[in-house]
């Protein structure tokens, strides 16, 4: 596995491995490794000709009162882990060289960066399209690979992808959650035992909306309401936002419909967490099982 | 030359003539083609493999008040001028393909489209900088071509190019002038016989501004007070800006120094006119005599 520091570099790299004829898959990602990562690496391997992952701790995502400086870090893991599955190069640019003295460019998608984590979070989206904007035009892969537990930033990366004719396909794979179902997360590493205990309510919250789904309970407002209880039955927990929203658009539903999504984001007292489920499938009980 | 009206199709052929090695030069424009076009098309022929030749009055770089729905149009006389030109592919795509329902995503260059034109056009280089960037995804060249008497959209362009890594030339050619002085623009087309006289202010303003400078004088301020006075003698004309500005940044100066950037905008009655000349050079004469 080879790393590359240099944007320039990886450009090149990249443009000749795609000169060849080979096809590229990139999973871009700020590092840490847990098992969702790997799951996107795999899927990339198995998929394409060379995979390219990304280790960047984007400095533009992170509001002013945010983790930036916190961000849980292990490079030497994190190159250990890639090689391990097969990770043909491994980019991990400065931030210099991504954001050099005289930047100025930012890419925003309007409308589905408006609510949820974007409404709590001003310029977070604008961050990640602007950064993944520059990974698709470094590395210009056939396919990139996210993970759904960061729903909104998928639709908003498949957005910008077709709206700026990136040309390439977004693949969005599956949750990947601990065993007790907590949605797997370098954040999760901020968590103390008794909050890593507490920080279940997430994802017991998105059980009970997809239970009271299926048993013919489609009152958006219901459901949330039940969500947030879940929440709000744990003395760390504070609730950011509970809702059902629309698969593409993400804006709320009054009527919960199969393949909707059940949205929650929460702080466990200083560490944000977000986890969603799309109503109708099965997807809390997979997620559980895949680890 | 083929006429290409489809994004996909672009994105394809661009791919496959890369694919084969060619290196592809891209001059954007809005049609209704002068001088000023054909220079950057003869330059983009002489350097490249294939020239593509895109043809788009772009929607989201006009404002609610604009001449969006005026805007010179010939599409024939486009064609012929281009195939004479030896083009090898006009882009020509409809604007409910480069813009489909849903569409959401923009690109912002902070800075330096804060003053000029920007100030007096807000979301004017929003919409360039935005439809540029998908024609540069869409054609992938090694070389895009633009008209210095857009200088402050040259320099966006130059600036987002850089920060979003698309790896490209971007070069910038001479304005080319009416025998009187008049940079060519499709936009003289508006103006009336007694119009196109007044409106050769622009030029002599910036001729008075450059006879200064060489004579010693360095004051911005009295420079761009001497280019206000010639535009505002004319009875037809209204001045929006005229300031000397550092050249890659925009920002005014206090001191002219060889390199800074005199820069005009000024209404003829309802035609919005714009010029510039780098200080210290012989631009104005040589535009002049270019055509």
């Amino acid at each position: 596995m080879d790393i590359i520091r240099i944007p320039g570099e990886m450009r090149e790299t990249a443009e000749n491995l795609r000169r060849a004829g080979l096809r590229l898959g990139l999973v871009p990602t700020m590092g840490y490794f847990h098992e969702g990562h790997l799951s996107l690496i795999r899927r990339a391997r198995a998929e394409c000709d060379r995979v390219v992952v990304s280790v960047f701790v984007n400095p533009t995502q992170f509001g002013p009162g945010e983790d930036l400086g916190l961000y849980p870090r292990d490079f030497d893991r994190d190159c250990e882990l890639a090689a391990a599955e097969g990770v043909d190069l491994l980019f991990a640019p400065a931030a210099d060289d991504v954001y050099p003295p005289g930047y100025a460019t930012y890419v925003d998608v309007e409308r589905l960066t408006e609510g949820l984590c974007g409404a709590s979070r001003p310029g977070h989206f604008r961050g990640v399209a602007t950064v993944v904007a520059k990974l698709f035009n470094l590395c210009r892969p056939a396919v990139a690979y996210f993970g759904q537990k960061d729903y909104q930033q998928a639709q908003v990366i498949k957005r910008m992808a077709a709206d700026l004719d990136f040309g390439l396909q977004v693949e969005v794979l599956p949750i990947v959650r601990e065993p007790d179902g907590l949605a797997m997360s370098s954040r999760n590493q901020y968590l103390s035992v008794d909050e890593r205990r507490q920080a279940t309510c997430l994802y017991r919250a998105l059980g009970r909306a997809a239970e009271l789904f299926a048993s013919g309970e489609t009152g958006a407002e219901r459901l949330a309401a039940e969500m947030r209880a879940v929440v709000e039955a744990e003395p760390a927990a504070r609730l950011d936002y509970a809702a059902v929203v629309d698969a593409n658009e993400l804006t709320p539903r009054r009527r919960a419909a199969p393949g909707a999504v059940a949205v929650v984001a929460a702080f466990i007292n200083d560490t944000r967490l977000i986890d969603n489920t799309i109503l109708g499938t099965d997807d809390l009980k997979a997620g559980a099982t895949a680890c």
